[in-house]
């Protein structure tokens, strides 16, 4: 048997974060870790597993230094966890994550109605989080989601020369990499080109993941337009969980089967087993039962004579 | 107020002929041209309003010929019609149409399935078509839609030579024009521009439009993809109808409404109001009570600022 070629592209799982976050219910812990390891097992080797984040704000989110502890017993996984400032930060360091991702606003309207505070604010953040990361943990990864960076629901346009600039500031302040969301679900492909060809022009190897939605239906177009130019780390989320659906039948996060089925049938490899990922969605069910769970590929199988 | 750029893409809406055909139920003529009609509102300057077949396999179509003299009325509009061989082809071009087109597989498996020829019979059946329309309408136009081209249900892979030989002979028996169908949703974005390069590389400007499904969420991915490579014409169908969907929420056809969305927001200009085509919806809703209509972009509603 042939060995499998190694990934040319990272598929960072998001669902056990953002999925979980944007539901009022809470997964117990059992099944969270359960679905984690469906996701390891499936090859999955970055998976965000909760926020740093006052217990009564996020409920959801209560046992995530547990999780974490469980998920760093996952032979080759890189356990992220998001942190919105230095307090969730150093929690999220005690618990031993392998990397913080800190989301920051673009729109200063997204970003005040968010955390109340500022992009500007939010760099002087990431500074301190960056300071007391390479005092206690110089090994662990810190990067940035730059959210709204497409567009936002509050403000509407973004402007891109704004996103840039305060993308060189998050590097500059400490950050190891610093990613674009589409948050609102408002990117279209040649923004997409635009947008990502300019920050990896202005960050070189310090340009991140794209994390974009699917909330128009130009989830995986806007994929690939990134990978065609040169993005090679991709946020999705098992069975489109999270990422603010707006529409009956769309998800909001990109959903991880059909992103990793694009890719796979491409030639490009994702390291990730299709079938293995369409069984982590039953462990997803039996730890949400009833919540809706998309997907294309999987509602409709792999092709006949796919073979990636 | 300034004028509208002239249209860089040509959308062709199918969903008048592939959508009703796959549908049990039949629409009431005076439905279907109202359709038609907000579709030619929204627009639109091609659509595919019927099929030539006999009314005893396909009753929706009894009334295709009324259907033809209705969407001739309409300015501008070129009213595409389906015939699978030349006894359609007599009785639309009869009946008036603008353009026919002609559905040929490039599995032999799935041309047998479907029409009981072989693919070499068919380029046959295109041949005495062409000289018909010779003799009798020589400005109307005939267009290939080669089916199967990116895969099957019926025999998997289909031989990316035998698209292009096969493209090439029906090219060479008298078609305007060949474009390329996925008709069972199987195609990757390496494979469009692959397949799409080549035919343009074949056929120069006999190179047809992109037939393109979202089976498994693919299908603006795809559209991208035939872009990227120069095709600037794409069938897709208000509220996906047709085409096959497997899946619970998926469409089987791209939908119209996405597509323009996504060309829109690109600054691809085509042609079409996003809010007159939102509003098709409505009457195509009116004329099937309670069929599923799918399409994110309208459940979503078009973004705050967003200004094609």
């Amino acid at each position: 048997m042939a060995a499998a070629p190694a990934p040319a592209v990272l598929i960072s799982e998001v669902g056990p974060r953002d999925g979980l976050q944007s539901l009022k219910r809470t997964m117990a812990t059992a099944d969270k870790c359960a679905w984690i390891d469906a996701l390891h097992a499936a090859g999955l080797r970055e998976i965000e597993v909760g926020s740093f984040v006052p217990a009564a704000l996020l409920p959801q989110m209560a046992d995530v230094a547990e999780v974490v502890r469980h998920a760093r017993s996952l032979p080759g996984l890189t356990v992220l966890a998001l942190v919105p400032n230095l307090r969730g930060a150093s929690a999220a360091l005690a618990a031993g994550v392998h990397k913080l991702t800190v989301p920051v606003s673009a729109s200063a309207a997204h970003s005040l109605a968010n955390v109340r505070k500022t992009p500007a604010q939010m760099v002087d953040e990431v500074r301190a989080i960056a300071a007391w990361r390479h005092e206690h943990a110089p090994t662990v990864g810190l990067e940035i989601g730059l959210s709204t960076a497409f567009g936002c629901t509050l403000q509407g346009r973004v402007d891109e020369d704004e996103v840039i600039r305060l993308a060189e500031q998050l590097v500059a302040a400490g950050a190891d990499e610093c990613g674009l969301s589409d948050t609102a679900g408002m990117a279209n492909p040649a923004q997409v080109r635009r947008l990502f060809t300019r920050l990896r022009a202005a960050l070189g190897e310090r340009a991140g993941a794209a994390h974009l939605h699917n909330t128009r239906g130009l989830g995986l177009a806007n994929c690939l337009a990134a990978y065609d130019v040169g993005v090679r780390a991709f946020d999705a989320s098992l069975g489109g969980l999270g990422g603010c659906p707006f529409a009956p039948g769309a998800s909001g996060n990109v959903v991880t089967e059909d992103l990793v089925f694009m890719f796979e049938a491409m030639g490009v490899a994702t390291g990730v087993d299709l079938p293995a990922l369409f069984a982590a969605r039953e462990t997803l069910r039996a730890g949400l039962p009833g919540e809706p769970i998309y997907g294309m590929t999987p509602e409709a199988g792999l092709p006949l004579g796919f073979a990636p």
